[in-house]
């Protein structure tokens, strides 16, 4: 056999572990019993560290090199997962088991009480946690910044958009920086002088609430035989590609932000589910960035599905399930309250104008946190000034401020960035994929995606990480990453 | 570090991959969307390799004799938890890495292949497979019985029930053939001269029988904060002892049998939680083998919870949660029709008095498939054929024949005789535990297990596998397992 063909064996068992631990992660937070924690804890550490060491045993420096050497005999596409492999084989080897297995630790115990903390409104329990985690975090950072010649944050950055940098993401939100506002400023000025839209009025029971969210699964394409639907704090994308966990959570008073997470949910799913079956379980198989990956939520949540045309056909949907009528569940309202615009302490919340604000807040905070510029104790104060600056609205307590996200608790540093990334992306993928097929709004129109996710197959999903993102961004748009498609986008849609 | 101390850190870690085993199995029972059965396979294969490689690595033989050589320094607990670790090693060492992945592989595949055929009533499609799976049983039975020097069928017994020997089960089950068709004849006789007991009527809307089931899980003393109730085709526990999951199911027409499944499993449950603290993740802190285990489900479902006091405290609630009355469900009524005797072709609806019937008939057909002396093609009318000289009747189909029950398709062989092994337990353990606490009888009378769940903890769940099944009991009962305690419950419960 040759070395390539031994790396791909051990990579499908690498795989399979992480699939393991994917689904470990998602019962965690949709079924776990809270006594089971420690217990879980133990399980997700030992397969962490068993993934490590499949990953940088001694003998995977001899089949890399060995690989690489004999290069010129592979596909091109057992290249790309080559390449793929040795990224993460170098990801690997920066750190050391001992350091993998004491994060892997210790963000378990970090996530567990930022779910106590938050409900409590208790930073100051949740510090000593977050602090030994910051601490892992940036001996992570120190590592793999010497191993690539990267800065700390580029370091981590790159785990989660690989090739992503800092000086790149500046630029991108620097002209964010001086968009947005003046848009918002306008966009409220113009939404202020209407009527403001109805808010539909509860209860709206929970039951009723999944019915509708099963149809609208169905209406985007989600595959029941290859996936789940189920309720978890926060909500999120787990599992496999074959076996995709999607999760939400209701509140009897209002349905509509439900129903859009979990369209913005679904949109990571068809991502998973769409990836290259030839690839399952290799590296070149997998997703090709977080930046992507929530170019596809938000392509669902904010291109495709508060477009006229879907709303419109969500309306009766809405009115049906639910069983109830008046202006409040009018098409026309919906879509004015699925618009609405304004500043809100709440990242998850936010509308697709402010929303950039609360990632520049965090990007800044997790980058001077990286840096040691910014102490755990002085995060609460630095996000409430953060916030009164850029959003001018100050959080009352830290349970809607700094304590209202799962990254930084989870050990995710460098992740935050990808959402506005993601936002770029998807508003430029949108706008290809439109131009490509006129078929796609009335498709959307009737509550057919099958023309959208067809070409999403096509230009996104079905490439897994055989290319770089500019390179899947620049064969289906044209163009690599920019703001100018996001910004021609907000501007049509809240301002024409 | 001492070499027992760096095994106790290998099983630890065997434990955290055996826990992370068994979330992934009950989601697959559970919880798993079909599509997912092909990347579940290759996480459970993969896990399972990896477990049989931390159990069989190179150094593993040389730690085990040099703990071995240092036992006399070792506290009891210890030197108990050292005897696990040695009979553990010598059953994963007997194999290959190679049968181990094939069996995991070929054990998951005939499991879902199962599901179908059982539901499609289609044993030959499921034949081939299942072919396969003996073949691979056989192997590991054939490397066991030459590693341990035992038969082929007693080396797959020592997996479920460690000590466990055939010899031993014949003269027991001997016993039992003698005693049961008599017995079973005269309480027909007795039965069929007084009235039915009424079937109450549905439909039972199954969010009213889990209500019930809520109920009676507090009642019994089921953790809540440390487990999970769900459904799943095959009821079953598992999980890990912090984190119990059982399994039911439902039918609208009949509440009595799911009330009883989640009973029966409870009492498996309360066993895991009650293993002891102290040796969490080791091979002492285990259950001590199968028998045990299902004396403990028994011992709820047959000798607590059809008692006359535990059935008087359950017909009001019954009433209440279903919010019905009526003769039918009076308390008379349901003890009579959680009594009632009646031969028939389903092992897990059977009575106590037939059910032995059906593990006797699967243990003779299993030492045959292993043996050799059966083939699996011939497998259904050899079924049927017993079934009729056992219990007088023949399946109409293999869906109620050979179909019926997961173990063989999930690759478990010499499982079968642990039932009946478990009941006669169950006897022995709840007449020892009565006459040593008289308030066990009136606590459960007024639907408080404490006193019963007391006696457990301190004779039988606390003790892992510290100590044989035999020292168990005969610690518990001052007798080894035997007949006379089950012979004795059923003659008193059903003729006088």
């Amino acid at each position: 056999m040759t070395a390539y063909r031994r790396l791909e064996a051990r990579f499908a068992r690498l795989s399979a572990v992480q699939g393991a631990l994917a689904v470990l992660h998602w019962d965690s937070a949709a079924m776990m019993p809270p006594g089971g924690a420690a217990a879980r804890g133990e399980q997700i550490a030992a397969l962490s560290v068993i993934a490590h060491e499949l990953l940088t045993a001694a003998e995977m420096a001899e089949l890399v090199a060995q690989a690489e050497a004999g290069k010129a005999a592979l596909e091109p596409g057992q290249a790309a997962n080559l390449a793929e492999m040795q990224r993460l084989w170098r990801h690997g080897t920066a750190v050391s088991p001992a350091l993998v297995e004491a994060l892997a630790r210790q963000a378990h115990d970090t996530e567990l009480a930022w779910r106590t903390a938050r409900a409590a409104n208790d930073f100051a329990t949740l510090r000593p946690k977050l602090e030994a985690l910051v601490g892992l975090v940036r001996e992570v950072a120190d590592a793999k910044a010497a191993a690539f010649g990267l800065s700390r944050y580029d370091a981590l950055l790159d785990e989660y958009e690989p090739g992503g940098r800092a000086a790149r993401i500046d630029v991108l939100f620097a002209e964010l920086g001086a968009f947005l506002p003046g848009l918002t400023r306008d966009v409220l000025d113009r939404q202020g002088a209407r009527p403001k839209p109805l808010v539909p009025q509860g209860p709206f029971a929970v039951d009723r609430q999944r019915a509708l969210a099963d149809r609208v699964l169905d209406t985007l394409g989600f595959e029941r035989d290859h996936g789940r639907l189920d309720v978890s704090l926060h909500p999120f994308t787990g599992g496999v590609p074959d076996d995709v966990r999607i999760t939400t959570r209701y509140s009897e008073e209002d349905f509509t932000r439900s129903l859009m997470g979990v369209i913005h949910e679904t949109g990571h799913a068809l991502y998973e589910r769409g990836l290259p079956v030839l690839w399952r379980g290799q590296p070149a198989g997998q997703a090709r960035g977080m930046a992507l990956h929530e170019s596809q939520s938000l392509l669902m949540e904010m291109q495709a599905c508060r477009s006229d045309e879907f709303i419109a056909f969500l309306a009766p949907l809405v009115q049906e399930v639910f069983g109830r009528s008046g202006p409040a569940f009018d098409g026309d309202n919906l879509r004015r309250l699925y618009r609405r615009v304004q500043p809100g302490l709440i990242r998850v919340d936010a509308d697709e104008i402010t929303y950039p604000a609360h990632v520049l807040l965090r990007y800044g905070l997790e980058r001077a946190l990286i840096d040691g510029r910014l102490a755990v104790a002085d995060l609460p104060e630095a996000w409430n000034a953060g916030m009164a600056e850029r959003l001018g609205i100050r959080p009352a307590d830290d349970r809607d401020g700094c304590l209202q996200d799962i990254h930084w608790p989870g050990g995710s540093f460098g992740y935050f960035p990808t959402y506005t990334l993601g936002a770029l992306a998807a508003a430029q993928l949108f706008a290809a994929a439109k131009a490509a097929d006129p078929a796609i709004l009335p498709g959307i129109a009737r509550g057919d995606f099958a023309p959208l996710l067809s070409w999403l197959r096509l230009n996104v999903h079905g490439l897994g990480a055989t290319l770089t993102t500019d390179q899947i961004l620049e064969q289906a748009t044209g163009a690599p990453l920019g703001t100018a498609a996001f910004k021609a986008h907000l501007e049509n849609r809240y301002l024409s």
